[in-house]
């Protein structure tokens, strides 16, 4: 007897993998734009998802705050309910949209208890609180589903936890935020400064009112932590993460990026050091040759370098109604199979147990940008400051005249990129640039990644 | 009760996901440089490998060809054994990286039939008769995986029939042959021609002393059948497969196909269409701007379109022990873990049963370049000749002179790419072209996919 004979409410009556009379019922909490499509997915693939689950999907239920808001066409107002406690009672699968720690997190918790297994694209709560829901679904013998909470449709939940189950991942990159990324590509593509590409981004429907989220790099550090947990087996939450949004990049640093031969991404870094691991998000400049480079407009990509595997990306849309409907209805797929056929998916399990590595231990090569005095000896005065702080130079580039206002007054711009430093070295390093007579201004510091 | 709990040799002592006292057993079918790997992977993540899994995995014996050959260090002898039909009779999850027809058929049917799970990297076989190992399995309630037959280590199977589940694929493009890439890499990128990249490939260990299963398309023609068979939930043989391999690109292609905005790729496609599927390999012109454009040397892409999903791409490296065997052990890790914890992995269903479409159906656009007399009227002339077959025109450029050793003798090169148009129209279209009186000779008839 496996863990689903005893559920609540899961049909018993034959678990041969062909259509059955007994439907699977199916709950939707939320019905916002990814709610709507899955609706829509569960309504037109109807047969499809039949023929592949092995039951009748049957949506019995969409809990939403309010039942009077006009709806798609697609939505039944019959199913429609304020009741979401109640819902959750009766389902097979519980597909949770509706974002945030609460009452998301209770719903789940609820519909786990009542042996529902759960699809969730929640990244907030599960970079928050994944552990509690991933030991309460064990303890119930359910499933717990999230493909969707990490870069959208693209299948890297999966992929990583099971695919690369018998490989030893080094190191995550990802652009795992589509509207920074269509934000530095106008940047690049178009010189826009960055307040007018956030406009342009909220025109399009691509950025919130209220950018600070995205901007600032919250939701790609939730996304970190997920992929961290996953690609590592241990438990790193939002409050691990190192982060750095893109709003102090300037139109100068793309500019400067690309003529250095770079791109700037802002990434989701998550890597396995020999004592521990280390996650963190901020700006980057990747080589132009870098696979991530080419990841252009809203979409996003996750690059991962595994001992065995070696370099993997995975690319696709990271957001968007149909999208993320696709990647929910993926997991309802087969939460719904190991309903008809018995089994259960992946648990969550943190084995490692790995200490999380504060930023300051991380090492990565940067680029330093800074106008200097143009005269004799003083790129050797600053590569000796350099020297004198342990971090190597990979290469000095002089401008032959600094851009900008004060062009023509007696200043040179030095772009220096960095071999591997530690972040501490190098922050006392620019300390000490700084404060150099002959340095009229650090003009940045970027880390350089993906080398 | 779970089909698993019938299993001949499947412990049912504890199904807790814990570990277990019992290990599995883990047959192991041939041992070259993939088999050495998985060996290799086995006894290093030991550990890892228990705690994703429930329980050890233990290598209960290595079928070879001969035990006296000298192997690896990691490579126990006493596992070692001839008796591969003894072999599979006593182990739990049998991996079978031998390849070709037979004996791998027999032996994993035989495997099956006791009871084992299997894993595979076989695409000769499951692109020949997979069915009828999916069908065997599904009798037996065993699992059969093969992430590592098509691309490598990408994991592509896995998304493609899990995570994209509950959407609609609608074109699947693939660069899933490492040689074939970068032969066309280096005709491209050195201007080398085809005979020196295909020696140079042999030299890197990239290509085979006899290259034709590389060059000639058969080896992307079996991923492209085994790839169509996920993606629409149908049979698509390697004899369904129109294939036609890259022995006639040209220096001159490559060139032209850059000075006109496209690279030129070696693709293995399957597309739903309303009538059916149509599966072909064969070169074809990528705009640069592509994704799959920028698949460089030996790595493999797969490109997916899906209805709800978008566009989706999964990036690696196609072949090569370590990567091969990482895809083979995550295969692994699913089989041991429905060992475990009872349940089992998807069946491969074909439900959708849909016709094979032949390649003159297919509808692609076209680039046609020719040489014709320089003289006026001689464009208006060949243009008529396309619109009389209801070729649609989308671009003619006209070269200043024609390159070549016929430079400079009153010809002028014409470059003309149409809007979709069917391969039948093509075809006589090309022949009209070719016995036009002011045309000297066409050059090259390429398709161009991926707009």
């Amino acid at each position: 007897m496996t863990a689903a004979d005893g559920q609540a409410g899961a049909p018993t009556d034959e678990r041969t993998g062909d259509h059955r009379t007994t439907p699977l019922r199916v709950a939707l909490l939320g019905c916002g734009v990814v709610g709507t499509e899955v609706v829509r997915l569960l309504t037109t693939q109807a047969d499809d998802l039949a023929a592949r689950t092995g039951a009748r999907l049957e949506l019995v239920g969409i809990a939403v705050r309010d039942t009077a808001t006009p709806r798609d066409a697609v939505v039944d107002a019959e199913l429609l309910t304020t009741d979401a406690e109640e819902l959750v009672t009766r389902a097979d699968v519980v597909i949770e949209v509706v974002g945030g720690i609460e009452p998301a997190r209770s719903l789940l918790l609820r519909a786990i208890e009542h042996g529902a297994s759960v699809v969730t694209a929640n990244k907030a709560l599960l970079a928050q609180d994944g552990p509690t829901l991933y030991a309460a679904a064990d303890a119930a013998g359910v499933d717990v589903y999230f493909e969707a909470a990490v870069a959208g449709a693209i299948p890297i939940v999966r992929p990583v936890r099971e695919s690369l189950a018998g490989d030893r991942v080094r190191r995550v990159l990802g652009i795992v935020n589509g509207t920074t990324n269509y934000v530095l590509d106008r940047m690049t593509s178009e010189g826009l400064d960055l307040d007018q590409a956030v406009k342009e981004a909220q025109a399009l429907g691509y950025a919130e009112a209220d950018p600070t989220a995205d901007v600032e790099g919250f939701d790609a550090a939730a996304k970190a932590a997920i992929l961290a947990s996953l690609a590592f087996h241990t438990r790193v939450s939002i409050d691990d993460v190192d982060r750095e949004g893109i709003s102090a990049i300037t139109v100068d640093d793309v500019a400067w990026a690309e003529r250095t031969g770079y791109v700037i991404k802002l990434l989701a870094i998550a890597e396995r050091r020999d004592e521990g691991v280390q996650v963190r998000v901020h700006p980057a400049l990747v080589p132009l040759a870098h696979p991530l480079a080419g990841v252009r407009g809203a979409f996003n990509a996750v690059f991962v370098e595994a001992e065995a595997a070696g370099e993997l990306m995975f690319y696709g849309r990271g957001a968007g109604g149909a999208p993320t409907a696709s990647a929910v209805l993926g997991d309802v797929v087969s939460a719904a199979r190991h309903r008809v056929l018995g089994g259960k998916g992946p648990v969550e399990s943190s084995y490692a147990d790995l200490p999380v590595l504060p930023a300051s231990s991380a090492r990565t090569r940067y680029q330093v940008r800074l106008d200097v005095q143009d005269r004799p000896g003083v790129l050797a005065q600053v590569a000796a400051l350099l020297a004198d702080h342990g971090v190597s130079i990979e290469a000095v580039r002089q401008a032959p005249a600094p851009l900008g206002p004060d062009g023509g007054d007696g200043l040179a711009r030095l772009i220096i990129t960095t071999h591997e430093a530690s972040e501490e070295s190098l922050a006392a390093t620019v300390a000490a640039i700084t404060g150099h007579e002959a340095v009229r201004r650090v003009l940045s510091v970027l880390r350089v990644e993906g080398v």
